[in-house]
């Protein structure tokens, strides 16, 4: 299947890298959307490189399977621009699997995409996603109909094995 | 005066050091709040060192005058923990000045502390003011009441005039 990822600067490497592994692992493909194809972004920490395949803007639903939002600075840096948050909010519309972690429902939040949703997330973003209209739940992996969400880097085992398995359901 | 300044790691520079530089330079006094005193957090750009003065935890709100919170990462990092945010929220109920740029206004938001305020802010946390119940406004600098607010570095030298116009009227 064919993951879109969402990635900016400043995304927290481990939150891309080890999700990015275990699709690759599972025979997925990954395209790596951001602000401007070609351009080279990097993680906050450990400076992790990643190219970008293709433009946001120029980015499909339809060419899609599943969406990947990893955390770190990367989601507030991308919903300051309307089409990272335009794409959320179709994919989010589509139905498709979504998965996002630690800083990633801030994407979600600007795309008006999560209320009545059961979501969690990064523990600054609590008032943010309760003011958005979705239930903050304090757990390692919450899933609600296509929407898989974590909270931090610890999550990271969990937040893969409910991502895998909405990728089998979908395939 | 006397100006406690609430400030994490990787806050914007200049959001910090102009105004820093034009109330001491108006006679006013700081105070650097943060998660640990003695510790040193520095700016995302350039690097700025700031030595934590005073943990926020152990700050008074009669202690102080106003309170400036500079953007950046800083205002998501602090609101990560209880005692930030419980300051920043008692500091707003006693109506003395409040003064906050860019992504300062995060700490307002997980205060609980702008329902029915005209803010701005900088333009990825639109969604997330108006979710608070906020008015966003896209001006150079807001006041309302006591609250004074911009949306991004550019904005310094009316943020500065606003902030020194509330301390002239509060002293």
């Amino acid at each position: 299947m064919k993951i879109a990822v969402l990635i900016g600067k400043d995304f927290e490497d481990s939150e891309y890298t080890r999700p990015a592994e275990a699709f690759r692992h599972a025979g997925h493909r990954l395209v790596h959307l951001g602000l401007k194809k070609g351009e080279t972004v990097t993680g906050k920490k450990e400076n992790t490189p990643v190219t970008i395949d293709m433009d946001v803007k120029d980015a499909r639903i339809q060419d899609f399977d599943a969406l990947l939002i990893p955390g770190g600075y990367s989601p507030d840096n991308l919903r300051a621009y309307d089409e990272p948050v335009r794409f959320v909010r179709e994919f989010m519309e589509s139905g498709k699997p979504v998965f996002a972690i630690c800083h990633g429902p801030q994407l979600l939040i600007s795309a008006r995409a999560i209320q009545g949703c059961r979501v969690t997330a990064w523990k600054s973003l609590i008032q943010d996603v309760k003011n958005a209209g979705a239930e903050f739940i304090d757990s390692e992996v919450v899933v609600d109909g296509n929407l898989v969400t974590s909270r931090n880097p610890d999550d990271i085992p969990a937040f893969i094995d409910a991502s895998l398995q909405k990728l089998k359901l979908a395939a």
